[in-house]
């Protein structure tokens, strides 16, 4: 296998990732949103809220990030943010997934992917805190606009969604007042129990 | 309204993205393919094949253009390859179409967009070209991969297909064999009339 044919051998892979199916839904007949529309819809917010993030940012690394942040999903399909799991073991399955998924590229573009992957997910850089950001409003934006008045049938505790979109009070002040009207505005809606 | 709410309104809009239909499907039960998750396709192809690009490009303006190049079809649909219809007129939809879901956001920010947007468009610039290569090339190889053999209910002939790839040959060079060798086995399998 040449170089080529191995990066196209990855570009056909990333089909799979159309596959892994979400709990939030899409404004066509509610099915489950997947992987890559979210990715895409992530790495679209970037140059739209960029300008609320603490500090100037990489916009190209961001989004980078935000396309390859779920591909460790590839294998074994999405975990639930509310699910309570071993996050250290899902880390490192995502991870193995991850190495196998990019394993057909030349050297040079794993080791970049893996960097953007791994920098992702140990969250020390402001580019990686910003894009943790854009990854934690999405889903409360769709939550609140494609689901029916009432309707959480999982059962999700508004003190839960509290405590794991925290964060963005720290890692971006400016967006905070709109989090919270977001969430708000869903307990209002019935999305979450009180 | 203010800026930030703008801002919501826009990313708020983006969900209509993945209710856009295309003619490509994928590989959950073949559905058909949405315009969100295919950009968020290309878009991840960017940093893979951009070392065969012509001269060197500016891969933050190529993801971007990918990210955005089909939001011109967001209230009115996928217009089809294949199909015989007024390019102009199609044009000219998608860019009234682009300019209302902009709308909400802060000027220099539908600058931006609408830059990268007609940049596509207007095909000058070498990011704009080697963005309709990767445009071009994704949904080659997905028809490959998920499509059954013999499967062409549209009765799409060979030679459009080679029509309409043709001009990756000069704009890409180096990716020209991969197109080509896709385009004959794509044909070995029976997706496209001889």
């Amino acid at each position: 296998m040449n170089i080529l044919q191995g990066q196209i051998q990855f570009i056909n892979e990333l089909e799979k990732l159309k596959t892994v199916k979400r709990r939030n839904l899409t404004l066509d007949n509610k099915r489950p949103e997947n992987s890559a529309e979210h990715s895409w819809h992530l790495a679209m917010m970037v140059p739209v809220l960029a300008p609320y993030s603490k500090t100037p940012i990489d916009q190209l690394k961001v989004i980078k990030m935000l396309l390859v942040h779920d591909l460790g999903e590839i294998y074994d399909g999405d975990s639930w943010l509310y699910e309570q799991s071993d996050q250290k073991e899902i880390q490192q399955k995502e991870l193995t997934a991850f190495k196998r998924l990019i394993g057909s590229l030349p050297a040079n573009q794993q080791s970049e992917l893996l960097d953007l992957f791994m920098e992702f997910e140990v969250q020390e850089t402001e580019e990686a805190k910003f894009a943790k950001v854009i990854d934690a409003i999405q889903p409360l934006l769709n939550h609140l606009q494609v689901s029916d008045e009432n309707e959480n049938p999982d059962g999700i505790a508004a003190s839960k969604v509290w405590e794991k979109k925290a964060f963005v009070r720290d890692y971006a002040p400016d967006l905070w007042l709109m989090v919270e009207e977001t969430i708000n505005e869903s307990i209002r809606k019935g999305l979450y129990q009180e």
